[in-house]
Protein backbone atom coordinates (compact mmCIF):
# COMPACT_ATOMS: atom_id res chain seq x y z
CA UNK A 1 0.00 0.00 0.00
CA UNK A 2 1.35 3.91 -0.88
CA UNK A 3 0.55 6.07 1.60
CA UNK A 4 0.58 9.66 -0.03
CA UNK A 5 0.87 12.55 2.17
CA UNK A 6 0.00 16.12 1.34
CA UNK A 7 1.57 19.06 3.10
CA UNK A 8 -1.02 21.79 3.35
CA UNK A 9 0.57 24.92 4.50
CA UNK A 10 -1.36 25.26 7.65
CA UNK A 11 -3.08 28.15 9.14
CA UNK A 12 -3.20 29.64 12.87
CA UNK A 13 -6.31 29.67 14.52
CA UNK A 14 -7.61 33.36 15.17
CA UNK A 15 -7.77 34.79 18.40
CA UNK A 16 -11.41 36.90 18.37
CA UNK A 17 -11.36 39.50 20.14
CA UNK A 18 -14.45 41.08 18.48
CA UNK A 19 -16.73 37.84 19.45
CA UNK A 20 -15.03 37.41 23.14
CA UNK A 21 -15.68 41.21 23.81
CA UNK A 22 -19.75 40.84 22.88
CA UNK A 23 -19.54 37.72 24.97
CA UNK A 24 -18.26 40.09 27.77
CA UNK A 25 -20.25 42.85 26.80
CA UNK A 26 -23.55 39.99 27.04
CA UNK A 27 -22.53 38.95 30.88
CA UNK A 28 -22.22 42.61 31.87
CA UNK A 29 -25.73 43.45 30.60
CA UNK A 30 -26.87 40.36 32.49
CA UNK A 31 -24.96 41.64 35.86
CA UNK A 32 -25.99 45.16 35.23
CA UNK A 33 -29.77 44.03 35.06
CA UNK A 34 -29.12 42.12 38.30
CA UNK A 35 -28.13 45.64 40.27
CA UNK A 36 -30.63 47.76 42.34
CA UNK A 37 -28.59 51.25 41.28
CA UNK A 38 -26.62 51.94 37.79
CA UNK A 39 -23.43 51.68 38.14
CA UNK A 40 -21.64 55.30 36.96
CA UNK A 41 -18.52 55.38 35.56
CA UNK A 42 -16.75 58.87 34.95
CA UNK A 43 -14.44 59.51 32.43
CA UNK A 44 -11.80 62.78 32.91
CA UNK A 45 -10.61 64.71 29.41
CA UNK A 46 -8.50 67.31 29.62
CA UNK A 47 -8.02 68.84 25.93
CA UNK A 48 -8.64 67.89 22.69
CA UNK A 49 -6.66 64.80 21.54
CA UNK A 50 -8.31 63.31 18.39
CA UNK A 51 -7.67 59.72 19.40
CA UNK A 52 -9.06 60.10 23.34
CA UNK A 53 -12.43 61.51 21.13
CA UNK A 54 -12.49 58.19 19.41
CA UNK A 55 -11.46 56.14 22.62
CA UNK A 56 -13.91 58.10 24.37
CA UNK A 57 -16.17 57.68 21.98
CA UNK A 58 -16.39 53.64 22.13
CA UNK A 59 -16.75 53.65 26.10
CA UNK A 60 -19.28 55.63 26.15
CA UNK A 61 -20.83 53.77 23.30
CA UNK A 62 -20.27 50.46 25.41
CA UNK A 63 -21.56 51.87 28.81
CA UNK A 64 -24.42 52.79 27.03
CA UNK A 65 -25.27 49.29 25.62
CA UNK A 66 -24.48 47.38 28.71
CA UNK A 67 -26.73 50.02 31.27
CA UNK A 68 -23.91 52.00 32.67
CA UNK A 69 -24.29 55.62 33.51
CA UNK A 70 -21.10 57.70 32.04
CA UNK A 71 -20.19 61.16 33.35
CA UNK A 72 -17.60 62.91 30.81
CA UNK A 73 -16.24 65.69 32.62
CA UNK A 74 -13.79 67.66 29.82
CA UNK A 75 -11.97 70.48 31.05
CA UNK A 76 -9.74 72.85 28.51
CA UNK A 77 -5.93 72.57 28.42
CA UNK A 78 -6.35 76.15 30.22
CA UNK A 79 -8.21 74.34 33.37
CA UNK A 80 -6.43 74.82 36.68
CA UNK A 81 -5.27 71.14 37.83
CA UNK A 82 -6.48 72.00 41.48
CA UNK A 83 -10.22 72.34 39.83
CA UNK A 84 -9.50 68.30 38.24
CA UNK A 85 -8.70 67.03 41.45
CA UNK A 86 -11.27 68.81 43.60
CA UNK A 87 -13.71 67.29 41.24
CA UNK A 88 -11.98 64.00 41.40
CA UNK A 89 -11.90 64.17 44.67
CA UNK A 90 -15.98 64.59 44.77
CA UNK A 91 -16.45 61.62 42.50
CA UNK A 92 -14.04 59.81 44.83
CA UNK A 93 -16.41 60.50 47.83
CA UNK A 94 -19.33 60.05 46.34
CA UNK A 95 -20.84 56.60 46.92
CA UNK A 96 -22.94 56.69 43.35
CA UNK A 97 -20.07 56.99 41.34
CA UNK A 98 -18.56 52.98 40.83
CA UNK A 99 -15.56 53.91 38.92
CA UNK A 100 -12.81 56.75 37.77
CA UNK A 101 -10.50 57.04 34.81
CA UNK A 102 -8.25 59.47 33.25
CA UNK A 103 -7.83 59.32 29.40
CA UNK A 104 -4.64 59.45 28.56
CA UNK A 105 -2.38 61.17 27.53
CA UNK A 106 -3.23 64.65 29.75
CA UNK A 107 -1.50 67.71 27.68
CA UNK A 108 2.03 68.64 29.21
CA UNK A 109 1.22 71.05 31.65
CA UNK A 110 -0.62 68.80 33.96
CA UNK A 111 1.18 66.37 36.68
CA UNK A 112 -0.66 63.20 35.67
CA UNK A 113 0.63 61.08 38.10
CA UNK A 114 -0.81 63.55 40.81
CA UNK A 115 -4.13 63.48 39.27
CA UNK A 116 -4.16 59.87 38.44
CA UNK A 117 -3.23 59.10 42.48
CA UNK A 118 -6.18 61.52 43.22
CA UNK A 119 -8.71 58.56 42.54
CA UNK A 120 -9.22 55.97 45.12
CA UNK A 121 -7.36 51.98 44.50
CA UNK A 122 -10.90 50.95 44.49
CA UNK A 123 -12.51 53.05 41.73
CA UNK A 124 -9.55 52.49 39.80
CA UNK A 125 -10.94 50.87 37.09
CA UNK A 126 -7.90 51.41 34.66
CA UNK A 127 -5.78 50.22 37.00
CA UNK A 128 -3.53 53.54 36.90
CA UNK A 129 -2.94 54.94 40.52
CA UNK A 130 0.49 54.14 42.17
CA UNK A 131 -1.44 51.95 44.21
CA UNK A 132 -2.77 49.61 41.50
CA UNK A 133 0.41 50.04 39.69
CA UNK A 134 2.37 48.53 42.79
CA UNK A 135 0.68 45.95 43.39
CA UNK A 136 1.86 44.57 40.45
CA UNK A 137 5.37 44.20 41.62
CA UNK A 138 4.20 42.88 44.72
CA UNK A 139 1.54 40.16 43.40
CA UNK A 140 -0.88 41.64 44.96
CA UNK A 141 -4.70 42.64 44.21
CA UNK A 142 -5.39 45.60 42.33
CA UNK A 143 -7.14 46.44 39.28
CA UNK A 144 -4.94 45.53 35.67
CA UNK A 145 -4.76 48.68 33.61
CA UNK A 146 -7.18 47.54 30.71
CA UNK A 147 -5.01 46.95 27.56
CA UNK A 148 -3.38 44.39 30.14
CA UNK A 149 -6.33 43.20 31.47
CA UNK A 150 -7.65 42.63 27.82
CA UNK A 151 -4.52 40.30 26.34
CA UNK A 152 -5.02 38.10 29.83
CA UNK A 153 -8.52 37.90 29.09
CA UNK A 154 -8.05 36.58 25.51
CA UNK A 155 -5.74 34.05 26.67
CA UNK A 156 -7.90 32.70 29.79
CA UNK A 157 -10.96 32.69 27.19
CA UNK A 158 -9.08 30.39 24.71
CA UNK A 159 -7.45 28.48 27.36
CA UNK A 160 -3.69 29.53 27.03
CA UNK A 161 -1.56 28.82 29.94
CA UNK A 162 0.94 31.30 30.91
CA UNK A 163 2.99 29.06 33.85
CA UNK A 164 6.35 28.21 33.45
CA UNK A 165 6.13 29.85 29.53
CA UNK A 166 8.43 31.53 28.05
CA UNK A 167 6.67 35.34 27.15
CA UNK A 168 8.19 37.71 25.04
CA UNK A 169 6.75 41.50 25.59
CA UNK A 170 8.21 43.57 22.74
CA UNK A 171 7.98 47.60 23.51
CA UNK A 172 8.46 48.89 27.36
CA UNK A 173 5.88 51.55 27.91
CA UNK A 174 4.52 52.46 31.50
CA UNK A 175 0.79 51.67 30.28
CA UNK A 176 1.48 48.31 28.61
CA UNK A 177 4.68 46.82 28.44
CA UNK A 178 5.77 47.09 31.50
CA UNK A 179 2.38 46.27 33.32
CA UNK A 180 1.93 42.94 31.07
CA UNK A 181 5.94 41.95 32.04
CA UNK A 182 5.17 42.20 35.91
CA UNK A 183 1.73 39.89 35.38
CA UNK A 184 3.52 37.88 33.67
CA UNK A 185 5.94 36.88 36.38
CA UNK A 186 3.19 37.11 38.78
CA UNK A 187 2.09 34.19 36.96
CA UNK A 188 5.03 32.33 36.72
CA UNK A 189 6.09 33.01 33.19
CA UNK A 190 10.01 33.51 32.59
CA UNK A 191 9.48 37.31 31.19
CA UNK A 192 11.86 38.46 28.27
CA UNK A 193 11.16 42.63 27.57
CA UNK A 194 12.25 43.74 23.83
CA UNK A 195 11.86 47.55 22.57
CA UNK A 196 13.80 49.65 19.78
CA UNK A 197 17.55 49.55 21.20
CA UNK A 198 16.91 45.51 21.33
CA UNK A 199 19.89 44.18 19.37
CA UNK A 200 18.59 41.11 17.47
CA UNK A 201 14.90 41.37 17.94
CA UNK A 202 13.92 38.70 15.96
CA UNK A 203 16.13 36.34 17.58
CA UNK A 204 14.71 37.22 21.02
CA UNK A 205 10.82 36.91 19.83
CA UNK A 206 11.86 33.84 18.30
CA UNK A 207 12.70 32.31 21.76
CA UNK A 208 8.64 32.91 23.19
CA UNK A 209 5.96 30.40 23.45
CA UNK A 210 3.85 33.68 23.95
CA UNK A 211 4.84 36.80 21.75
CA UNK A 212 2.75 40.08 22.98
CA UNK A 213 3.84 43.05 20.64
CA UNK A 214 2.65 46.05 22.38
CA UNK A 215 5.63 48.39 20.37
CA UNK A 216 3.22 50.77 18.59
CA UNK A 217 5.15 49.94 15.18
CA UNK A 218 3.34 49.53 12.34
CA UNK A 219 4.60 45.54 11.20
CA UNK A 220 7.78 45.17 13.58
CA UNK A 221 7.37 41.88 13.58
CA UNK A 222 7.40 39.20 10.63
CA UNK A 223 8.14 36.41 9.49
CA UNK A 224 11.94 36.41 10.77
CA UNK A 225 10.66 37.08 14.45
CA UNK A 226 8.10 34.54 14.68
CA UNK A 227 8.39 30.22 14.78
CA UNK A 228 5.83 27.52 14.73
CA UNK A 229 3.78 26.98 17.56
CA UNK A 230 3.93 30.75 18.81
CA UNK A 231 0.75 32.13 20.37
CA UNK A 232 0.75 35.55 19.52
CA UNK A 233 -1.04 38.93 20.87
CA UNK A 234 -0.48 41.98 18.81
CA UNK A 235 -1.79 45.13 20.66
CA UNK A 236 -0.88 47.45 18.12
CA UNK A 237 -3.32 49.87 16.81
CA UNK A 238 -1.66 51.68 14.12
CA UNK A 239 -3.47 53.95 11.85
CA UNK A 240 -3.18 53.74 8.12
CA UNK A 241 -4.14 55.81 5.06
CA UNK A 242 -7.69 56.38 5.35
CA UNK A 243 -9.62 55.18 2.76
CA UNK A 244 -13.33 55.48 1.58
CA UNK A 245 -14.28 53.37 4.04
CA UNK A 246 -13.23 55.63 6.85
CA UNK A 247 -10.44 55.28 9.44
CA UNK A 248 -8.38 52.11 9.27
CA UNK A 249 -5.43 50.53 11.80
CA UNK A 250 -3.31 48.04 11.64
CA UNK A 251 -1.24 46.04 14.11
CA UNK A 252 2.52 45.58 14.98
CA UNK A 253 2.56 42.30 13.57
CA UNK A 254 2.71 41.48 9.65
CA UNK A 255 -0.51 39.33 10.79
CA UNK A 256 -0.54 37.64 6.48
CA UNK A 257 3.10 36.89 6.52
CA UNK A 258 3.30 34.66 9.90
CA UNK A 259 -0.76 33.49 9.53
CA UNK A 260 0.89 29.83 8.25
CA UNK A 261 3.47 29.56 11.07
CA UNK A 262 2.72 30.50 14.34
CA UNK A 263 0.02 28.37 16.22
CA UNK A 264 -2.77 31.21 17.75
CA UNK A 265 -3.02 35.31 16.55
CA UNK A 266 -5.08 37.83 17.14
CA UNK A 267 -5.40 40.50 14.32
CA UNK A 268 -6.07 44.09 14.32
CA UNK A 269 -8.45 45.21 13.67
CA UNK A 270 -10.66 42.91 15.94
CA UNK A 271 -8.08 41.37 18.52
CA UNK A 272 -7.09 43.21 21.77
CA UNK A 273 -8.63 46.51 20.79
CA UNK A 274 -12.86 45.74 21.72
CA UNK A 275 -11.60 43.43 24.40
CA UNK A 276 -9.50 46.17 25.90
CA UNK A 277 -12.86 48.49 26.18
CA UNK A 278 -14.93 45.11 27.58
CA UNK A 279 -12.15 45.03 30.70
CA UNK A 280 -12.50 48.23 31.01
CA UNK A 281 -15.99 47.59 31.74
CA UNK A 282 -15.80 44.20 33.41
CA UNK A 283 -13.08 46.32 35.59
CA UNK A 284 -15.98 48.85 36.70
CA UNK A 285 -18.49 46.03 37.39
CA UNK A 286 -16.14 43.74 39.49
CA UNK A 287 -17.68 42.77 42.63
CA UNK A 288 -21.37 44.69 42.46
CA UNK A 289 -22.88 41.67 41.15
CA UNK B 1 60.29 30.33 13.36
CA UNK B 2 57.80 27.83 15.35
CA UNK B 3 54.91 30.09 17.65
CA UNK B 4 54.15 28.10 20.83
CA UNK B 5 50.67 28.95 22.06
CA UNK B 6 50.22 28.41 25.83
CA UNK B 7 46.66 28.68 26.83
CA UNK B 8 46.02 29.49 30.50
CA UNK B 9 42.73 29.25 32.36
CA UNK B 10 41.90 33.21 32.51
CA UNK B 11 40.39 34.43 35.42
CA UNK B 12 37.61 36.78 35.88
CA UNK B 13 37.79 40.46 37.36
CA UNK B 14 36.64 40.70 41.00
CA UNK B 15 34.11 43.89 40.93
CA UNK B 16 35.48 44.34 44.59
CA UNK B 17 32.39 45.50 46.52
CA UNK B 18 34.06 45.92 49.84
CA UNK B 19 36.73 48.65 48.22
CA UNK B 20 33.54 50.55 46.78
CA UNK B 21 31.71 50.74 49.65
CA UNK B 22 34.96 51.79 51.15
CA UNK B 23 35.43 54.78 48.81
CA UNK B 24 31.72 55.84 48.95
CA UNK B 25 32.03 55.82 52.54
CA UNK B 26 34.65 58.65 52.21
CA UNK B 27 33.13 60.44 49.66
CA UNK B 28 29.84 60.67 51.78
CA UNK B 29 32.29 61.45 55.09
CA UNK B 30 33.05 64.63 53.14
CA UNK B 31 29.68 65.80 52.21
CA UNK B 32 28.29 65.11 55.57
CA UNK B 33 31.36 67.81 57.36
CA UNK B 34 30.79 70.30 54.88
CA UNK B 35 26.73 70.16 56.28
CA UNK B 36 25.61 72.81 58.41
CA UNK B 37 23.49 70.45 60.19
CA UNK B 38 24.20 66.50 60.87
CA UNK B 39 21.64 64.63 58.56
CA UNK B 40 19.50 62.28 60.71
CA UNK B 41 18.55 58.63 59.29
CA UNK B 42 14.90 57.10 60.98
CA UNK B 43 15.05 52.94 61.18
CA UNK B 44 11.67 51.89 62.09
CA UNK B 45 11.93 48.08 63.31
CA UNK B 46 9.10 45.76 64.21
CA UNK B 47 9.69 42.87 66.01
CA UNK B 48 12.58 40.06 66.65
CA UNK B 49 13.93 39.67 62.80
CA UNK B 50 17.67 38.57 63.96
CA UNK B 51 18.48 39.09 60.09
CA UNK B 52 16.95 42.51 60.49
CA UNK B 53 19.45 42.84 63.91
CA UNK B 54 22.08 41.91 61.87
CA UNK B 55 21.46 44.64 58.63
CA UNK B 56 20.72 47.57 61.46
CA UNK B 57 23.70 46.60 62.79
CA UNK B 58 25.68 47.33 60.01
CA UNK B 59 23.64 50.58 58.96
CA UNK B 60 24.36 51.72 62.47
CA UNK B 61 27.91 51.17 62.41
CA UNK B 62 28.01 52.96 58.53
CA UNK B 63 25.94 55.99 59.98
CA UNK B 64 28.32 56.24 63.05
CA UNK B 65 31.49 56.36 60.99
CA UNK B 66 30.04 58.96 58.15
CA UNK B 67 29.13 61.31 60.90
CA UNK B 68 24.79 60.71 60.70
CA UNK B 69 22.50 60.71 63.16
CA UNK B 70 20.58 57.47 63.61
CA UNK B 71 17.28 56.98 65.76
CA UNK B 72 16.48 53.88 65.66
CA UNK B 73 12.64 53.31 66.12
CA UNK B 74 12.36 49.71 67.94
CA UNK B 75 8.54 48.14 68.90
CA UNK B 76 7.25 44.98 69.85
CA UNK B 77 5.17 42.60 67.67
CA UNK B 78 2.06 43.67 69.59
CA UNK B 79 2.00 47.39 68.94
CA UNK B 80 -0.06 49.02 67.10
CA UNK B 81 0.06 50.08 63.69
CA UNK B 82 -1.40 53.27 64.46
CA UNK B 83 1.12 54.51 66.47
CA UNK B 84 4.00 53.34 63.96
CA UNK B 85 2.30 55.22 61.47
CA UNK B 86 1.64 58.46 63.61
CA UNK B 87 5.39 58.38 64.57
CA UNK B 88 6.19 57.84 61.31
CA UNK B 89 4.30 60.99 60.18
CA UNK B 90 5.91 62.92 62.85
CA UNK B 91 9.39 62.23 61.35
CA UNK B 92 8.07 63.13 58.11
CA UNK B 93 7.04 66.60 58.85
CA UNK B 94 10.33 67.04 61.06
CA UNK B 95 12.66 69.38 59.22
CA UNK B 96 15.45 67.75 61.00
CA UNK B 97 14.96 64.22 59.73
CA UNK B 98 17.10 63.75 56.63
CA UNK B 99 15.63 59.81 55.80
CA UNK B 100 13.26 56.84 57.26
CA UNK B 101 13.47 53.25 56.21
CA UNK B 102 11.43 50.78 57.82
CA UNK B 103 13.22 47.21 58.23
CA UNK B 104 11.69 44.68 55.92
CA UNK B 105 10.21 42.16 56.86
CA UNK B 106 7.48 43.33 59.39
CA UNK B 107 5.57 40.84 60.98
CA UNK B 108 2.70 39.29 59.04
CA UNK B 109 -0.43 41.14 61.08
CA UNK B 110 1.16 44.84 59.85
CA UNK B 111 -0.23 46.43 56.62
CA UNK B 112 3.46 46.38 55.14
CA UNK B 113 2.36 48.72 51.94
CA UNK B 114 -0.12 50.99 54.47
CA UNK B 115 3.32 51.55 57.02
CA UNK B 116 6.09 52.36 53.77
CA UNK B 117 3.92 54.47 52.16
CA UNK B 118 3.35 56.69 55.23
CA UNK B 119 6.25 58.17 54.05
CA UNK B 120 7.22 61.29 52.50
CA UNK B 121 8.53 60.48 49.16
CA UNK B 122 11.41 62.69 49.69
CA UNK B 123 12.63 60.81 52.52
CA UNK B 124 12.00 57.64 51.48
CA UNK B 125 16.04 56.49 50.86
CA UNK B 126 14.91 52.67 50.82
CA UNK B 127 12.87 53.61 47.98
CA UNK B 128 10.19 51.34 48.69
CA UNK B 129 6.86 53.98 48.69
CA UNK B 130 4.85 53.18 46.02
CA UNK B 131 5.69 56.35 44.61
CA UNK B 132 9.22 55.16 43.94
CA UNK B 133 8.15 51.81 42.81
CA UNK B 134 5.72 53.61 40.21
CA UNK B 135 8.15 55.94 39.17
CA UNK B 136 10.27 52.57 38.29
CA UNK B 137 7.85 52.00 35.60
CA UNK B 138 7.79 55.54 34.35
CA UNK B 139 11.09 55.83 34.17
CA UNK B 140 11.46 59.01 36.33
CA UNK B 141 13.36 60.25 39.31
CA UNK B 142 13.37 58.22 42.81
CA UNK B 143 15.17 56.76 45.04
CA UNK B 144 15.60 53.30 44.14
CA UNK B 145 15.56 50.14 46.65
CA UNK B 146 19.47 50.02 48.29
CA UNK B 147 19.91 46.61 46.73
CA UNK B 148 18.98 47.49 43.10
CA UNK B 149 21.18 50.59 43.86
CA UNK B 150 24.28 48.89 44.61
CA UNK B 151 23.73 46.50 41.91
CA UNK B 152 23.74 49.74 39.68
CA UNK B 153 26.51 51.79 41.41
CA UNK B 154 29.21 48.64 40.93
CA UNK B 155 28.22 48.53 37.37
CA UNK B 156 29.02 52.46 36.76
CA UNK B 157 31.71 52.21 38.65
CA UNK B 158 33.77 49.36 36.62
CA UNK B 159 32.22 51.15 33.36
CA UNK B 160 30.22 48.66 32.44
CA UNK B 161 27.30 49.49 30.53
CA UNK B 162 23.96 48.41 29.92
CA UNK B 163 22.74 50.32 27.38
CA UNK B 164 21.63 47.57 24.61
CA UNK B 165 22.44 44.45 26.41
CA UNK B 166 21.06 41.31 27.11
CA UNK B 167 20.50 41.56 31.14
CA UNK B 168 19.08 38.36 32.57
CA UNK B 169 18.09 38.50 36.03
CA UNK B 170 17.21 35.84 38.27
CA UNK B 171 15.06 36.33 40.88
CA UNK B 172 11.52 38.21 40.60
CA UNK B 173 11.02 39.53 44.26
CA UNK B 174 9.46 42.61 44.67
CA UNK B 175 12.48 44.16 46.39
CA UNK B 176 15.09 42.77 44.24
CA UNK B 177 14.41 41.17 40.76
CA UNK B 178 11.50 43.31 40.14
CA UNK B 179 12.78 46.77 40.46
CA UNK B 180 16.13 45.94 38.92
CA UNK B 181 14.55 44.26 36.09
CA UNK B 182 12.61 48.06 35.10
CA UNK B 183 15.60 49.94 35.77
CA UNK B 184 17.64 47.97 33.44
CA UNK B 185 14.90 48.83 30.95
CA UNK B 186 14.58 52.28 31.30
CA UNK B 187 18.10 52.00 30.89
CA UNK B 188 17.22 50.81 27.50
CA UNK B 189 19.11 47.21 28.19
CA UNK B 190 16.77 43.60 26.86
CA UNK B 191 15.50 42.53 30.25
CA UNK B 192 14.65 38.29 30.92
CA UNK B 193 13.69 37.67 34.47
CA UNK B 194 13.50 34.29 35.44
CA UNK B 195 12.29 32.47 38.46
CA UNK B 196 12.32 28.76 40.20
CA UNK B 197 9.26 28.02 37.63
CA UNK B 198 12.00 28.90 34.54
CA UNK B 199 12.03 25.62 32.68
CA UNK B 200 15.57 25.89 30.93
CA UNK B 201 17.43 28.18 33.82
CA UNK B 202 20.82 27.55 31.83
CA UNK B 203 19.93 28.13 28.35
CA UNK B 204 18.02 31.29 29.56
CA UNK B 205 20.92 32.96 31.92
CA UNK B 206 23.49 31.98 29.14
CA UNK B 207 21.95 34.42 26.73
CA UNK B 208 22.65 37.30 29.57
CA UNK B 209 25.72 39.88 28.49
CA UNK B 210 24.74 41.01 32.26
CA UNK B 211 23.53 38.36 34.85
CA UNK B 212 22.18 38.96 38.03
CA UNK B 213 21.10 36.45 40.24
CA UNK B 214 19.26 37.54 43.20
CA UNK B 215 17.27 34.12 43.85
CA UNK B 216 18.29 33.69 47.38
CA UNK B 217 19.28 30.25 46.70
CA UNK B 218 22.71 29.39 47.41
CA UNK B 219 24.96 27.97 44.46
CA UNK B 220 21.95 28.16 42.12
CA UNK B 221 23.96 29.08 39.41
CA UNK B 222 27.08 27.19 37.98
CA UNK B 223 29.07 26.45 35.10
CA UNK B 224 26.28 25.26 33.11
CA UNK B 225 24.54 28.55 33.25
CA UNK B 226 27.08 30.88 31.86
CA UNK B 227 29.06 31.06 29.15
CA UNK B 228 32.27 33.44 28.36
CA UNK B 229 32.41 37.04 28.36
CA UNK B 230 29.52 37.77 30.88
CA UNK B 231 29.23 39.76 33.42
CA UNK B 232 27.75 38.13 37.06
CA UNK B 233 26.10 39.96 39.33
CA UNK B 234 25.12 37.46 42.90
CA UNK B 235 23.38 39.14 45.00
CA UNK B 236 22.54 36.44 46.85
CA UNK B 237 23.66 36.59 50.55
CA UNK B 238 23.25 32.89 52.42
CA UNK B 239 24.08 31.91 55.36
CA UNK B 240 26.02 28.69 55.07
CA UNK B 241 27.44 26.30 58.63
CA UNK B 242 28.71 29.20 61.32
CA UNK B 243 32.01 27.86 61.97
CA UNK B 244 34.74 28.84 64.62
CA UNK B 245 34.91 31.88 62.73
CA UNK B 246 31.36 33.28 62.96
CA UNK B 247 28.34 33.72 60.74
CA UNK B 248 29.23 33.07 57.23
CA UNK B 249 27.25 33.79 53.84
CA UNK B 250 27.77 32.33 50.15
CA UNK B 251 26.16 33.49 46.87
CA UNK B 252 23.86 32.41 44.44
CA UNK B 253 26.86 31.49 42.00
CA UNK B 254 29.29 28.82 42.45
CA UNK B 255 31.77 31.19 42.38
CA UNK B 256 34.94 29.43 41.64
CA UNK B 257 33.01 27.11 39.00
CA UNK B 258 32.48 29.76 36.73
CA UNK B 259 35.77 32.04 37.68
CA UNK B 260 37.47 31.08 34.58
CA UNK B 261 34.76 31.72 32.29
CA UNK B 262 32.91 34.20 32.82
CA UNK B 263 34.77 38.34 32.25
CA UNK B 264 33.52 39.70 35.38
CA UNK B 265 32.19 38.95 39.00
CA UNK B 266 31.28 40.24 42.46
CA UNK B 267 32.45 37.86 45.28
CA UNK B 268 29.98 36.85 48.04
CA UNK B 269 31.03 38.06 50.53
CA UNK B 270 32.59 41.48 49.82
CA UNK B 271 30.13 42.25 46.33
CA UNK B 272 26.91 43.30 46.65
CA UNK B 273 26.36 43.13 50.44
CA UNK B 274 28.67 46.04 51.84
CA UNK B 275 27.53 48.35 48.27
CA UNK B 276 24.31 48.28 49.74
CA UNK B 277 24.50 49.86 53.24
CA UNK B 278 26.60 52.54 51.53
CA UNK B 279 24.33 53.22 48.55
CA UNK B 280 20.76 53.42 51.52
CA UNK B 281 23.56 56.57 52.76
CA UNK B 282 24.29 58.07 49.49
CA UNK B 283 20.63 58.00 49.33
CA UNK B 284 20.36 59.97 52.37
CA UNK B 285 23.19 62.24 51.40
CA UNK B 286 21.96 63.19 47.71
CA UNK B 287 20.71 66.75 47.37
CA UNK B 288 22.30 67.56 50.73
CA UNK B 289 25.70 68.57 49.18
Amino acid sequence: MVLKCYIFPMSARILDGKSLAESIEKDLKQVVVSLSHKPKLVIVQVGNNIESDIYIGYKKRFAERVGVDCIHERYTEDEKEEKIIDDIVRYGNDTSVTGIMVQLPLPQNFNTRKILDTIPPAKDVDGLTSHSLTQLLYGGEAFLPAVAHAVFEILENYNISIFGKKVVVVGKSELVGKPIALKCMNMEATVSVCHSNTINLAQETQTADILIVGAGSLGLVGREGVRTGQVVIDIGTNPVSSGPVGRRVAGDVRFEEVLDIVSDITPVPGGVGPVTVACLFKNLLEGLS
